[in-house]
């Protein structure tokens, strides 16, 4: 059998009893280790655990995908994904290989960052499209996720923006050369997300169009969600261009229309004078 | 300190290591009952941590927050939720009270149908807004939802409805007569879902409306999701509306444009013959 198994987002004992129970009687136990980062690291997980972990980066994961596999049809392996294992990425093109292989797989579900951010107090039901902003490059500097914000805002919804990890990235000269040294892991910070839709901002008014927000809109920066020391900062968008959340992950809420009690719950995270650009729409309503 | 547990949606061994440390040292510990069900019931919950329970339905969690709130600034109490805290519903208000009340909150969250429904391979971050599904009766049989879903199929995007649950309702004339007698509880089947669909189109068709989508638009059913008996099954809207996925809870999902990755993994979850509506627009890209 080979487990998927969502670790949560804070730290070991984000797991489930179930989860904990499967990687402890697992023969092999990999760690998925691209596509997000528990707050605490691997060391920490193997301690709680009792288990060595297998790191499994892209490469692994997509090119040697055999040696996960390897064995599962006849003992158990497990394979570990911060946040669920269907959350903020997907895994399954590995599930459709273990299938092909004759290898039974199950999913252990648990919090991912697409469900967590309701702790801010906006409702899920009131989002739209998720979106994920990428890190510019001097010649490269997409804007489509701006597009998608904007069609949210129109219906009302608000955004959640997955913010960008670099990690185990080669440079182009070492990519070119095939050689695998790799720059320090990198994470979009609200901050740094805030300003590229600034800059998205001022380019369009440039042009002419019509915003599909302004420099004032309310927006909520996430940090940490589910560990101890979790941060949430809510405020215009030019005031979280300047915000400091601390460390890794971040993501970033662009909101929508805003019920009474979503306006409450953004008030515990903001400044004494933040929200001050929310206006209401009508009775039940606020805009910004 | 007020603790929000989510439970997650399979069994007792959901819960994460760090929610059960808590609900094992908590004075009380309250199961929210009214806006969820997890597929084993109070009794086995109890056993397992070895822990009584008090209900929480509406009436005390809206009428009765005190009774919550009461010592929690001096003791530990949890409030646990299936899924999480923050998922498909919200508890922000009893935030707010105990706020008010000088009592600090934290939130141990969980796998909800928010996320998990990514298992059926439909990426997550290709959903547009989630939907709710209410069972009509004679005189109330909203569309609203409908219109929802027109406008993500509009922009490719997959829509996840969430289906009724009526839990401790009232007759209209116990309601009336002020009899706390209650209904038997109700779940809405996917089955119900799909017929309630198909006369929503019927009645569009009827006024020449453009359609959002047909009885052949691929849809995909999923019951207890997390738990050991969890049952997932793609088709059409029409062969959804003959489906029996067994027991509660169920949810349902409309699809927009699929990506090749996500129609193998519905293949998983279809008969033989099932898909076969779906076209492929572009090398990349299958709508149905």
């Amino acid at each position: 059998m080979l487990y998927f198994i969502g670790l949560g987002l804070g730290d070991c004992k984000d797991i489930t009893v179930k989860g904990l129970e499967i990687v402890r009687q697992c023969s092999r136990v990999y760690l998925e280790a691209y596509t997000s980062i528990l707050t605490v690291g691997k060391e920490a997980l193997e301690e709680y655990y009792g288990r060595e972990l297998l790191l499994a980066d892209r490469d692994i994961v997509e090119q040697q995908a055999d040696e996960i596999l390897k064995g599962a049809d006849v003992s158990d392996v497990a394979f570990l994904v911060v946040g669920d294992p269907f959350g903020a990425t997907t895994h399954s093109d590995l599930v459709l290989r273990a299938l092909n292989a004759g290898i039974q797989y199950r999913v252990i579900h648990n919090a991912s960052i697409m469900n967590a951010v309701g702790c801010c107090g906006l409702q899920l039901y009131n989002f739209g499209e998720t979106v994920s902003i990428v890190f510019w490059m001097d010649t490269w500097r997409p804007e489509s996720f701006y597009d998608k914000i904007k069609k949210n805002r129109d219906m009302g919804l608000h955004t959640l923006c997955l913010l960008d990890i670099k990690v185990k990235e080669q440079s182009m000269e070492n990519l070119m050369r095939g050689r695998k040294i790799y720059e320090p892991p990198r994470y979009m910070t609200v901050a740094q997300a805030a300003e590229q839709l600034l800059e998205i901002l001022q380019n369009r008014r440039d042009r002419g169009e019509e915003l599909a927000m302004t420099e004032d809109t309310v927006c909520v920066g996430l940090a940490r969600v589910g560990a101890e020391d979790q941060t949430i900062r809510s405020g215009t968008l030019q005031e979280l261009a300047s915000s400091d959340l601390g460390g890794p992950l971040h993501s970033m809420i662009i909101s929508g229309h805003l019920h009474p009690l979503e306006v409450d719950m953004l008030k515990l995270f903001s400044g004494p004078e933040g929200l001050k650009t929310l206006k209401m729409t009508d009775s039940s309503t606020y805009a910004s």
